[in-house]
């Protein structure tokens, strides 16, 4: 890539080109400032490159084969072919093609990209690998997170972060994760739908942080995609082809995945040389105007802490950007979306966990007609909302949950009431329905299911 | 199906069982009426088992063979089979299944139903083909509609109507479908996905009353599909294996589709008995309280007016029932959103259309990271806004769109701005970033699209 030549002083430095410092910088650009990015790997960071667009891409393909091989009862047969060379080339395709397009927008709104690492030499100063000074009037550290290693199953060629799992040449026939989170969850999905028996070594189960309820749908699935769950299990040692639990059993494998977590990463950056303050895990620790303890220096994104999405750092780039050209801005959302990409996927705005105030509706996707053509019946949604009807969070366990959280996020940040979306008139067939029937039945009108003669059941 | 006696005298009596007949009895039962459907078909009307459903059902399955016979470049390999006796046994099951499903929320809350024909004999009487007669203090009529026949192409066991087209036990090599709207379109992708060579003849274009722009991305993916669409065709007679145009032109078939429209069905229904007024088109002209010019009688749906969709009638079906239950309600929606499922998708919730006062902003599919992962790249979504940045109207033409056309609705339905949209983290990454970044890009914020130094191209 031809690069013009680094300035000695600009407006804005970003250090890290992921999805939170390239958004930064464009709308730093916009908004009129001189702008370097300094990224030491790929335009576009893990989202782009590692995680989640190579995830969803590996998803969607494994989707295709696995409805191809599944699909008797709906007259459909075949005994698909995995070209697992092509799938990586597709794969990596598609992230060189991203990654091109960072750096077409940002050498149109006129960004500098700098390869290399990048060290803070004081608080208004970064030093770039090569040794070039860069002066800066603010800087953004955006830097994301790396995989966490656990102890006595380090990286090795069969011990692989979720990085280089989502790099396969060959599909191997085995595949124990150890962790249960989303991301352990989405690649047991995916290697599972590729024909994989995958084994999922969960310290307590899969998804803890999440409602139960939807939890027991995603392990029904996962069981059902001949995935094991090995709940509350402890791995002691492992050898090239097997595990072994403190429970005495053995789990035999062809590859490891060890996806326990993430830790924000500052290695190098030389915050010892600023007043930029970090917490006990690491985390830069920030206000709402995304400000560190120092203050030329903003963070935004995984190394600020949880929770650590894509479309979190994306909105706190465009925030830190406009902090950075003077605007009163701050980080003010009400909520953060998130999705789980299993199958069915879920998808939750705001909180729909029980307490004082807050009221519970559900709905269940057997009701739906959508779901029911598609034999897609397993899952719901939860609406939460107040005495008021106003709406504080929306769960949805069902296909498209991706899409139809949007609509979820919209309604909460407005403010919208109950009203607001039982009466806005819901696409049919589709499984947005979900959405105004629990809003419906949450205003003590339901209409595709029966909650009982007073409406008291099904909550 | 065990039905309780007929009671003589009811509050509600509701003629056709359909979306809008059913929905609305649902909500009247609730609210304390006595009600009885009349139906002679089947519960859930058209849209259950012959419209809607079906189609969705069978452009799903249709969806699977295509993947799996065209993923090559994703690396899987098929060659998948049709047994299209096993397909129409999921189809017909579905509908099945949902009609029960129809009948038990209806046994649910206490509402009878009756089959057979209803003609009104008064304003205040109804008589069943089997000679019953019912008191109602409310009537609704929800009869629907019924496809339209074409002169010279009258229906026979070649020729068929939408409703027969989605119910073959085998799949034809080749399909010619006269008329072009979005019946024709959706009845085209589906059996140009099974490999069916489709001809649509189009008296102008396809989808003549939707945005050019979108129109020609459903014509490129319909080309690439195969289909050959006749434009400003003129079909002048038929024989069993090929259609003649008016050009001269002869079209092969082995089956004809006639998708040229539908009209309000109100035969034998006695209208002349009542104060009903029908306009020229014969639709039932209401008010707001969807109050027809007989006090007693309202009605909903397809028999009072475009659009004619499944969604508008449910809506339409929950005020109706409110409006006989005495409540001041009225069918009051901002939005009737509306989707046409071919592929690409085209949701639309508003008006996009240019006029004055109106500002345009476009964000187009190709710079969006999710639909450049799936290889969909064709397709776009527009924002239309006034001069306060109130969101007046998106159209979407891209995979999901049928899902992401509710928060559209929804947005509109409570006066959005382009901030409260783009302010709104939307998930990664998912379709739905579309929304974000083209109201970003109204607020001249874009960020994933470059519009030029001044933010001028692309509107």
């Amino acid at each position: 890539m031809v690069m013009g030549s680094i300035p000695e002083k600009v407006n804005l430095a970003i250090v890290g080109g992921g999805v939170g410092g390239y958004v930064a910088a464009i709308r730093a650009a916009e908004l009129g400032l001189s702008v370097i990015i300094i990224e030491k790997d790929k335009m576009g960071g893990h989202c782009l490159n590692y995680a989640c667009i190579p995830s969803k891409t590996l998803l969607h393909i494994a989707d295709i084969y696995h409805k191809a091989k599944n699909s008797q009862n709906f007259g459909i047969e075949a005994e698909p072919k995995i070209n697992a060379q092509k799938i990586l080339e597709w794969r990596m395709g598609v992230s060189e093609k991203l990654e091109k397009g960072v750096e077409f927008l940002c050498n149109s709104n006129g960004i500098e990209i700098v390869k290399g690492g990048a060290t803070f030499i004081s608080s208004q100063k970064l030093q770039i690998t090569n040794g070039t000074e860069i002066d800066f009037d603010t800087a953004i550290i955006a830097t994301g997170s790396v995989p966490v290693e656990l102890k006595g199953f380090e990286f090795n060629d069969y011990i692989l972060d979720y990085k280089k799992a989502l790099m396969l040449s060959t599909i191997p026939k085995t595949l124990t994760i150890i962790g249960a989170g989303y991301v352990a969850v989405e690649l047991a999905t995916l290697y599972a739908k590729l024909g994989v028996s995958v084994s999922i070594l969960a310290r307590s189960t899969i998804l803890s942080h999440f409602d139960p309820e939807a939890v027991s749908i995603i392990e029904k699935s996962l069981e059902k995609l001949n995935v094991k769950i090995y709940k509350n299990s402890v791995p002691e040692s492992h050898t090239q082809t097997s595990i072994k639990l403190k429970s005495g059993e053995e789990i035999p494998h062809e590859l490891v995945v060890v996806a326990v977590g993430l830790k924000p990463y500052t290695d190098n950056l030389g915050l010892e040389n600023t007043k930029v303050v970090v917490d006990q895990k690491g985390f830069i620790t920030v206000g709402q105007s995304l400000n560190t303890a120092d203050e030329k220096i903003l963070a935004i994104g995984d190394v600020i802490g949880e929770p650590m999405l894509a479309h979190k750092s994306m909105r706190q780039g465009v925030i830190a950007a406009e902090v950075a050209a003077g605007k009163n801005a701050g980080f003010d959302n009400v909520v953060i979306p998130a999705v789980v990409f299993s199958d069915p996927e879920i998808g939750i705005a705001g909180d729909v966990s029980e307490k004082t105030g807050i009221y519970i509706k559900k709905f269940p996707l057997t009701a739906l007609g959508r779901a029911i053509a598609m034999n897609k019946t397993d899952g719901f949604v939860k609406i939460a909302y107040d005495k008021n009807k106003v709406v504080k969070g929306i769960e949805i366990v069902s296909s498209d949950a991706n899409a139809m959280v949007a609509e979820a996020a919209l309604a909460i940040e407005m403010g919208a009431t109950l009203e607001d979306i039982a009466d806005t008139i819901h696409p049919h067939p589709t499984y947005t329905e979900q959405i105004q029937e629990v809003a419906e039945a949450g205003l003590g009108r339901p209409i595709h299911f029966f909650y009982g003669k007073n409406n008291e059941n099904g909550k």
